[in-house]
């Protein structure tokens, strides 16, 4: 596809000795780095569209006549388990994207393998929609609620195994992270998972327990976490001069 | 799941004192902080999403067979209740989109809390497709227009909760920012509330006026207010340097 | 809703002269602004969402029977009204989105009223969606042309009434801009409009004319304008420092 | 539609000898420029929306009746080809997506053609939920193969456009890039296509090996490349100040 006896396009010749990789070595201040901007970015982005996705399968009711007005508000009512689990999923969604923010403030740098486990993660919370309309169509179906249960154990094992690589060796954070933050995030991004296991063997006896139990997991994760302490510290005394944003 | 006795991945061993909490409080400038920049990036997605998804709810007529193209125009005219809820909603999101941009330009640190909460204000703002073609689907009835009268009210409140928290003891924003500040912004945003009360009140007699109530609440929001003086004043003169963006 | 008397939150008392408008006054450096970026990113977010929906409208053809799979390239092959209205309809966007880019690359700073000149630019942005969708149905129909036409009229002269409100007593630009640039803009973003004026008269008579229009247009904004002299003069030179990004 | 005659508007007249040109070679440091930001922004935006959409392909089973849930699973399994092709697309999107932004870390400035040849890599990823939908819905078409691969073949030749228009006489890149670099990346990103063409070919005789084909292109392109081996040597020694992200 290009012949070096005749190129079609003239690239510079670089200096005699240097090879990609000194070129790489040399101290210049310019050199590149991925983004990590764009990876919050693709993240947000996939994010809010399945967010907002979700709505979509909640639909207008269509009545036979016009006459059947009164009809309507019975109508609304049976598409309560369409908004609860709308409001379930919008809500385990909105955890793990506080979550990935959270880690990602203390990322560093990114690399390859960083953008492909983040990508994975996002292939998880993309299928989120459709495993919520399955399960809102279905609530009491077995089936159902384990295939929502792994869906949400796949985003969360995901984003541990991202928190993990990012830390292990501080690789991409800052070399003197202190290892209880980096422990506590860990096991704290396991519990989602952990419980969600327990969801789907107790929805072979009690589905209707298995539904409680996705619905409390988010509550787990509002509360606030060691964290949130030094958040909150670090409030600017009244007279003195802000940080920038 | 982690085993202390043999671990599975060596963690750095921390300096003997330090714990979590004094190696928060060490002075270091690096200090991560939850960033704004990815609150407005997920808001911008989601209304991004919502209002575009407003026009999936207009669709193409269908005609029995060819030779019916010269109903196309009076199928397409009837559709102006789809094109006006289309508008109506367009620009009531546009409304709560200038003014979470307005909120977050004072706000300068985000906390967990800040997060849920403008979470709860896009989950209101996602269900807005779903309650407008509610609302074109069925506009004269009182159940409709009191949902989609419903949904404002609780973005509106949400936002209000919004601003109050980030401002309260001037949490979250500059210590010295001005009260009368503080207090106008609140008012202001709760008026739209306050009118969508009254929507609602007046549907069971006149659903017309509602209607027209839920138009006319944007033209308030559209003219500038208070602080669009300061932002007005601040232009630079002719000739100096001008700021950077 | 808020008794002074008893106030639920205590506001920070202002020192004793001071209003909000002697507050704004002050000669502080961190006085907030509207931000461009915002603007951005909701026009890049409704621009993605809308080019990404053009495609939904085209629908995997459904064969009544596995043994009619001879027949799939013959109903592909009749896609193609579907194929080449999103492809024009693609390259506009494409065409608007430059627009609106190359605008505020010159606009410093960002008030209200152009936040709502800007929200309807993308009003009629997220219509495109659904006036495509209506052309490629119904190509030789003079009211798809025209509604079609009348949709890109409304885009091209919102963006500029953007631009002309933006420059005007230089507002909202660097106060030195040279005025050949304003007008060279304005009248630049007016072609379109004018040329689709012509295109919908000339629907009544040769509606397969006015569909040529439309796809010509876009090429006239894609070849280089003047400002494009500017952008490919600043290369640097090699072995000179480069800017930062 | 303006007359110099009596102008509605009066722009600022500019000093005497100025023109256009003139003041665009002005020395100012704020002299606009296109930013490479918004040409990510609405990237990240398209990808997002793309790479959610794939998953609206996938429906939930309806089952005839309530009773029939034990069929659920059956209905559920059946939907492999689905899940199957949309991992394949995701993974693919990912792949080009992680070398746009790549190719974006190294760009130092933007221009009109850019922007362009950046649209037509994006149309053709917009195009990629439908290519998906059709493999999906007849896997074993050869039509349905073709057209799968030639929107590959597409994305991987525009982006392979990309890098060459950017890197030519280095247009849009530091100066002193490696020459090596520039030739790698190219050759790099054409292997897609150089496969695909092979896939293509294969469909004609072995259907089900180019579905082979097109899963495995994406782990060449998941193992690490030259490039990375910069990203990795680049670590941060403990106890060394890190920098700003």
């Amino acid at each position: 596809m290009s012949d070096p006896q005749a190129p079609l396009v003239k690239f510079p010749t670089p200096p005699d000795e240097e090879t990609v990789e000194t070129w790489f070595d040399k101290p210049l201040t310019y050199r590149v780095q991925l983004s990590r901007n764009r990876v919050e970015a693709l993240t947000d982005g996939v994010f809010a569209v399945a967010i907002t996705l979700l709505v979509l399968d909640i639909k207008v009711p269509e009545l036979q006549a016009p006459s059947d007005i009164s009809q309507l508000a019975v109508r609304l009512l049976a598409l309560w388990p369409k908004f609860l689990s709308y409001t379930i999923s919008f809500v385990i969604l909105g955890v793990y994207w506080v979550g990935h923010h959270v880690q990602l403030s203390f990322i560093r740098k990114v690399d390859r393998p960083l953008l492909w486990i983040n990508l994975l993660f996002l292939l998880w919370v993309a299928l989120v929609p459709f495993s919520t309309a399955l399960l809102s169509e279905y609530p009491m179906a077995q089936i159902a609620i384990t295939l929502y249960g792994l869906n949400l154990i796949a985003i969360g094992l995901t984003l541990a195994l991202h928190w993990w690589y990012a830390t292990v060796e501080t690789k991409h954070v800052d070399p003197d992270i202190h290892p209880g933050l980096v422990r506590g995030g860990l096991l704290r991004t396991l519990i989602g998972p952990a419980v969600y296991v327990v969801s789907i063997a107790v929805s072979f006896f009690r589905p209707e327990l298995s539904l409680l139990l996705y619905a409390l997991v988010p509550v787990l994760y509002i509360l606030p976490g060691r964290v949130d302490v030094h958040w909150g510290k670090h409030r600017q005394a009244p007279g003195t001069s802000p940080g920038t944003p």
